[in-house]
């Protein structure tokens, strides 16, 4: 099962090391990994998806929390939380395909960024699910270049009448 | 300045604590990473921003390729490549003010992707520059949580017409 964990960091130079050895010398296999800085420049938030069970992630906080400059880990709930990825994708196409890869692109919710005679690349966000359905409606045209970020996730607003669920 | 390295390394665990570790160890400050896997799910490919001079990103550039996970490292060149983040800012929100937040995320180009009585939550995908746009128009109702990534980059498709400039 995938665990979403959201750490964070002070913002300071060998912290990425160290978090990155913590996985690393404990065999933990890391699915995707985001850094970014928080609204406070201090701070920096990892979120990590790990492929496990609770055991292991249970094991995976204790040791986080252990680590000097980790200021806070918290394992997200599923359903309580929205999960996002961005992709800049490049696809090969020949006059005849590009309204097929336009239709696409707008049917996804994606937005083209740059067109030339060969290529068109998209700016694609959503989850990885819909992320992969983008990349099954995409390949028969050849894909000639996937730049992806890591997944990152925020909670959802509080709000008395939402039932939270798997 | 800030220079954009673009490195492709096999998807093996270990690789992201030796890329981190070599960094820390030489004190090369990491102004942003990003790491996906590409469209060969067996190579990943490492976004990483640095702010430095030629001299550090061609020590970098050596260091890089001495790893052995490390396939291919490429600094881009300015004007060639479109970068791009992704960020989710839940906001505070009062009646009065919901209108003026839509405003806001239509007119940046953002989404709306979780609404409450109290809060709004926005996905937001562009430049650095656009980002923080963004984070100065929002800052007055009170940012409540910020997540984003690193920045990933792509290079523009080949066109004979286009002149590449900074």
């Amino acid at each position: 099962m995938k665990y979403t964990i959201s750490v964070l960091v002070e913002n300071q130079p060998g912290v990425l090391s160290k978090v990155a050895g913590l996985f690393s010398r404990r065999g933990f296999n890391i699915d995707s990994l985001a850094v970014g800085v928080t609204e406070d420049p201090s701070i920096s938030r990892m979120t990590i998806v790990v492929d496990g069970d609770e055991y292991i992630v249970e094991q995976l906080e204790k040791q986080l929390n252990k680590l000097i400059p980790v200021i806070k880990v918290k394992t997200l709930e599923k359903g309580a939380y929205i999960p996002r990825a961005l992709s800049l994708i490049k696809v090969s196409v020949s006059a005849g395909q590009r309204a097929d890869i336009m239709r696409i692109v707008e049917l996804t919710g994606g937005k083209i960024v740059d067109a030339t005679r060969t290529t068109i690349t998209i700016e694609f966000a959503d989850s990885a699910e819909r992320t992969d359905t983008l990349e099954a409606l995409l390949r028969p045209f050849g894909i000639k270049e996937w730049v992806r970020t890591g997944i990152i996730a925020i909670e959802k607003g509080p709000d008395p009448t939402r039932k939270v669920s798997g």
